[in-house]
């Protein structure tokens, strides 16, 4: 997977989650574009329980676009009967 | 339940809901994959309000998309009466 | 009303938000399952205005659940009129 | 208006708003049911503006539902057109 | 634009991400009435980071309810093909 | 791309995602005008992994709107089968 971001479609949930970790790191990066600060933080928040819930609560909002864009990930949600 | 992530259907909201705390939880984990500093931390967070706030939250979040994921449990949502 | 979450349809918008609360409480309950800690909690949050208004945001994020689950307790909504 | 929540359909979005500002209120108030002691946390948390967007926020997430639920006071969004 | 909320509908993407700061900030004026007070508690909000972010997600949360009132501004969207 | 907002349509993910960072940032300009005093806040909050995260969130949910506003950037999504 190269940085860009092509599309939102992935093959399973488990992937589309990936994509959403992928998707609130990337926020993180663009307000903090160096590396070498960011892996400095990373000791301190990684063990912070309160810093851990807020990373999953922007995982938890990006799988909810991803899902989407997936269609959750079955064809049946958008078919619509019609009975005449 | 393995820990891959296959699909997003539940038989019942109860089981969505717990799918729900599972992504939740999955969201922290990639966050902080080493499970003995994750367990470390529990006896603080599980013990402040605030931090139980925050983690339903993510919870909820997650249930969101889990229910959309299963037409909210009824077939009657996405009906559409065409009248002629 | 037992513990188990059986459907999110409700009567009425009033007992959607109580299925909310519940649902914002639940999502407590797992991540601190013992009722004595939990209660032990309560007179210091339930007295802290911030953690009342983390608490009403947690219900507000299920309640959208759960009124989109009961069509908005409306059945216009979701009415298409084709014109011929 | 009494307490008891019959409608989230309001005839105006000024109507909407007040009735989001209503849910974020009874969010709380599950919460805490006690008015005095609500009462004495007033005067603390309307004079911290950390406090006053977090109540805004609340106030935001239950307008998405209001106005959902209203179909966004608007009839044209859910028409739709089918060309022969 | 006067005070009372009439239509969520606007001309632009520009305008209604406007309509969303407006928003946001009413939700401030039902919690905290007093304009003295919202402009003394201003100079210290609005020099804090962490402060703006949440102003800033306030603002996020009312977009989207905006830009879903107003189509995101496309007619597009909501157009569905029947092949016969 | 000037600073007046025109469309939330965008040729691919990556620079829907570039547009919601940028709503991210108009949010916090329009509550703090002034670019010198953003610029002396960016050192601390930018060195602050909650504020990191903080501010991944809102991007988040702008990426969402700006997700949807581009149908996922799939024309496949709101297609109808209607079997006959």
């Amino acid at each position: 997977m190269n940085d860009k971001l092509t599309t939102l479609r992935t093959k399973t949930p488990e992937e589309g989650f990936a994509l959403a970790v992928k998707l609130a790191q990337k926020g993180v990066e663009v307000t903090q574009p160096s590396e070498s600060i960011r892996k400095r933080l990373r000791p301190k928040y990684s063990r912070n329980a309160n810093s851990l819930i807020a990373a999953s609560q922007v995982i938890a909002i990006h799988f909810q676009t991803v899902a989407a864009a997936n269609n959750y990930w079955q064809s049946s949600k958008y078919n619509i009967n019609i009975k005449k």
